[in-house]
């Protein structure tokens, strides 16, 4: 996919060290509120986005950890079907 | 998105009980040959991805565990970007 599309929905995973999996997860917590074992998703804007990356970027040992951002266009860009329970994961607000 | 769309490519992630994550692990594996701390991905064919489902329903407890299979039509309908290392999963091929 082109790198100019408008991305507004993304999936955030990683794989980060010990010492910087909470730092990564508050900052994810910022622009995303749904997540379930370090998995975030969400609507994100294009400007958030950026935001997210360079804030990321601040907190990772790039030489280790492993960050996997997914963009989509929008919610309707994906289907979803889960098994078992809905959804595990908190419904707080976005700040 | 309407649910008789051809599917190829999915995401899967899950958060299941220590009894089962194995199971569901390998079960995964039978399907994706990428994967990073229990969040499979890649091609798969819309009869795999029925297959796939009832395999992981046979060894789940749907009171407990939860699991997510993320559906995309291609590779060409999200974009991705890494932060630090590239990937940290085995390349290991399908089966």
């Amino acid at each position: 996919m082109a790198r100019n599309y408008n991305y507004n929905y993304a999936f955030v995973f990683y794989d980060v060290g010990e010492k910087r999996v909470n730092k990564v997860f508050k900052i994810c917590k910022k622009y995303f509120h749904h997540h379930q074992n370090s998995v975030f998703r969400g609507p994100i804007t294009p400007s958030n986005l950026i935001k997210l990356k360079s804030d990321i970027k601040k907190v990772i040992d790039e030489s280790h950890d492993f960050v996997s951002i997914i963009k989509l266009l929008n919610k309707e860009s994906f289907d979803e079907e889960t098994l078992g329970i809905k959804r595990k994961d908190t419904e707080a607000l976005i700040l």
